[in-house]
């Protein structure tokens, strides 16, 4: 009868970390920022100021504390692996922003460590599950409205990028959720990629391969395309069209009050995936925590086999994009523990 | 320090409370939901089932209560004032549904509870201020991007009515909502309202004038004219379209996915308000609960006053209803503790 | 079996005029543009240069004349009736630019004239009937896919206004389009008409009534909105939606190019009605140039009888300008020879 | 001074040929159908019927022919070729449907021909060109608002095919708009082609590999993306998005009116080509005639030269549909005769 809080851990106080903090402290229903953990314990401390989460530089030492009940992981992705092991290890539930690990080796062993301790406790940070239209675009696949998919158009575009992004990073950080939302909306494993770059964009920084369009193949044979444009100069604007036998669905389009003035109807191109996808996650967080309070993980969510899926996707991405080949995904046996698509 | 949740007592078990008690409950952040009072038991009891929340007859028993820390209510309007003076006299910060009160006396005596008080405690449930399409339409309007505004044109439409909805509840449960958005909007108060109405659609219940195009006139000149249509068959659509000197917004359109199928583009009809409306409706919770939490009011929020200004409106509109004239609102002078607009 | 062209006397080389003028000689076929008549013989020879017609002065000259198969009336509306009735009298088919005449009684004694004639001889230019989107708009009101028409909701924007603009021609100039867009698709004579306007924009020249807003009530029970709104600044917009018992109907929205750029979405707003409906007029005139050519008048298109009921509302909506009050329009018995409606 | 009508030959009386025979016939101002070629006798009557031409089986009648002065061919593309050279040869100005001719060699010998004639007399009825939008985006790709052009996303979808179409006839009568349209709009010639085709749906026939994504690379190094779709099922659409390295403007969206009905909000896709560009056909056959009235060709057309260059297109994605590789275009030196581009 008592109503009782999840305590959440947060490891990462990044840019991301600190949104989450701000989520799990003001937005999320039935939860309680207990803990932040960053190796910048002063970032740490910044980010649990004004809650009443307690600021530590070891994650470990939160892992398997018994003031923390659920863990959320926003750290940079080289450093998941012993954190989803440890937490794996301590029956924690865990939310993992994505990447699960950067690479399928590595992802792999996370399935294998799940797998082994018998209960799901990973989820995978992929919010466009959790997007109103998107969920609505799964349903009208699902429902067989739209025929049997054949195809998605995808488009995703960034106003430009921070110091130090790379071509690769376009794969790895931007089009790994193309090649979630495309295994998620066709129901089918990923089975080749390949990349194809016009001449670059002057606003890119050198040596950035922007735009790149990348083709994905799924097992069922569909295709799919994805343009990743990172520096478009105008906005963040993400799209997808599923073509099916009978018909086809555009989420992603513009939205907003339409304005006429000065001889133009125009509206507002949100600026980034946080004020774009923002009750996303809202929506993906509350979720996570009423699963967690019930000891199980959100079945609508992706989960580590997913993961792994993903990172697999994008080792053969970036050889396509170094390659110019068409290249193809090799993955592992889906272990009958994440039966399913 | 220490995080406290917010004890919210919830008076009014009915559709819009149940829906209320799901939304403390499940999805906003920092509150508890401690207590459901509703006359018929029962129904207080399956609304708090599940939840830490007690079930009470009488609603006066929570005002006040030491395990009580805010009330929403979401009772009949008849039944408002009392429980707002009530709560007033205990101090305890309350989310009203609207209207305030059924008239515009009985809305002015709690004006002047209020004042008296030398407190803010009341905020009234006019939601469509928290819709961020709204919210946005606002900001258009108060930067002068639009220039100065002339006109609003509005429309407001439920596929169909329940049993016993009448002509006069089109104006007090439906155009109330146009009211507030036009005084909030312009900032200005309403000075008249002119009601007329085409033949009724065969699909209205014999009797009920449906539709019908209200015109507001207000205190600044402007004009704002509103269909309302309770019976139009095909889904619930709020919009708005500003005409300022320079420009126009409008908000409301259509959205969610594009379809193509069948020869047709196509999409999706919301069903309801609540589906509409719903995460205004968490926005405006969660705010207002985070203002309790500091012993304040929401200032973005429908105050008193605006209650008030809104029972005066809807008088004047039923009194434009049924004489076919241009009838003149009548109000008090505004109290320098509700200054502004 | 041999093919012979129509050839058409153009009275008035004004803006319209020579607009229309080019119309006739390079765009509609079967056409030969035999003279233009205006008093300002200079204009008219500029008008006719390059083109196979010979210029006049006299317009009257060029009705009756051999030369001369068909006229498209394109002069100020006071010199009308003089020309209807000689065209009548003479037998030659007209395309009359609107108004038909300037006010009621004289156009009722153009439908007299035409009835004791006993043929259908002129045509008023309400091109917006042959506006692809306003003819899928009546499409849809006659088949009875919305159910039986209840409300039209109208918009009508002009960028600015030329020198001279007075209040009274923003009805007989521009709202004169709606009350035959009203008459037409409601099929249902104008019965009263009231004007409310707010303040008037600080864009308008002092004195200027603009905006205003004119409600119009038909015989069958139906109420149209008109937002008419000369000084908009924006460009030139004409909407209308159409409410049925069952659904509606919104034609006039943005097309063309949707662009993202900077920060938004948006598309070009079309500069004035010559852009906007310059490929209706086009269709108007093809169809009345091939029904002129078999000795008939176009079905499609607005006869005597609507260019008199316009004139009347047109007297109406003046009235109740420049009154406030509700206004009636009386018309005189429709005749049989116009049975219809 | 006198105005003489263009005598127009057609050549070719099936579906396209009637259409083109009533558009010159009834639509297309200073021109007279004068004679209508078809092997098919009977069927060169019934499109001449109703009208002044005259109807032959042999084509080769009407070129050079004192009472014809200029071609419409829209006979298969397999017989263009000696018709186009008895054109030339003649000194006849010809409004070619595409193809120019059904390869790129027999494509070349026209450049040839019409080179060596030293004058324009042939252009290829790629009417895209002539459409309001892609007009308009044409304009904006030149005047630099968007950027230097990198990628075209374009979709061509058709409701279902006739019996008999095959998958080289997606290349050569659907796709082939589309190399045009990239060669066009992005001022640059095709440099290489890749065709990707998913699983074929199961409503298209046996055999067609039905949908195809077809990849274009230019020789400025800008990527076209194109989904080809002949048995959508749900209409015909073409859309296409320019990216630019500032921004991006999209063609070919919905249009006409928007109903609001059962719970849905919709509108109505074209059905074939002939609706959707029926207007572009209008507009490019009257700026045809007036030049061909001035013995010139219309500078905004496509010319025998693009033609060719459609030509080597088509032949290298049929070669890239078949092998599933990229295939390069081989170009023949662009003749000085055919400057620009």
């Amino acid at each position: 009868m008592e109503h009782k809080e999840l305590r959440v851990g947060l490891i990462g106080a990044g840019r991301m970390g600190a949104d989450h903090a701000l989520r799990l402290d003001q937005r999320i229903s039935g939860v309680r920022l207990a803990a932040v953990a960053d190796p910048d314990l002063d970032r740490a401390k910044q980010v649990a100021d004004g809650t009443a989460a307690r600021a530590v530089a070891d994650p470990f030492e939160i892992i398997g504390d018994s003031g923390v009940d659920a863990l959320v992981i926003a750290s940079p992705g080289e450093v998941h692996e012993p954190l989803l092991l440890a937490a794996i290890d301590n029956d924690v539930p865990v939310l993992c922003e994505k990447p699960l690990t950067p690479d399928a080796k590595s992802s792999l062993r996370v399935v294998e460590a799940e797998e082994a301790r018998g209960k799901r406790l990973v989820q995978v940070g992929f919010m466009r599950r959790f997007d109103v239209e998107y969920a609505e675009l799964k349903r009208l696949l699902d429902t067989g409205d739209l025929g049997a998919p054949l195809m998605l158009h995808c488009v995703h575009r960034n106003a430009a990028t921070p110091p130090g992004f790379t071509s690769e990073m376009m794969i790895y950080d931007s089009v790994v959720h193309e090649f979630d939302t495309a295994r998620w909306l066709l129901d089918s494993e990923i089975s080749a990629v390949t990349v194809r770059a016009p001449r670059s964009s002057s606003a890119a920084p050198a040596g950035l391969l922007d735009p790149q369009i990348v083709t994905i193949e799924t097992a069922r044979g569909a295709v799919v395309d994805v343009e990743i444009f990172v520096n478009c100069g105008f906005g963040y604007q993400v799209r997808c069209e599923a073509v099916g036998e009978q018909g086809t669905a555009l989420v992603g389009g513009d939205s907003g009050p339409v304005i006429h003035r000065s001889g133009q109807w125009s509206g507002v191109v949100t600026a980034d995936f946080r004020e774009r996808f923002g009750a996303a996650f809202d929506h993906e967080f509350q979720r996570w925590a009423d699963a967690a309070h019930q000891g199980e993980v959100d079945s609508a969510a992706a989960d580590v086999w997913d993961g792994y899926a993903a990172a697999a996707a994008c080792e053969a991405g970036v050889h396509a994009q170094v390659s110019g080949e068409r290249t193809e995904v090799e993955l592992a046996e889906r272990p009958d523990f994440y039966a399913g698509g």
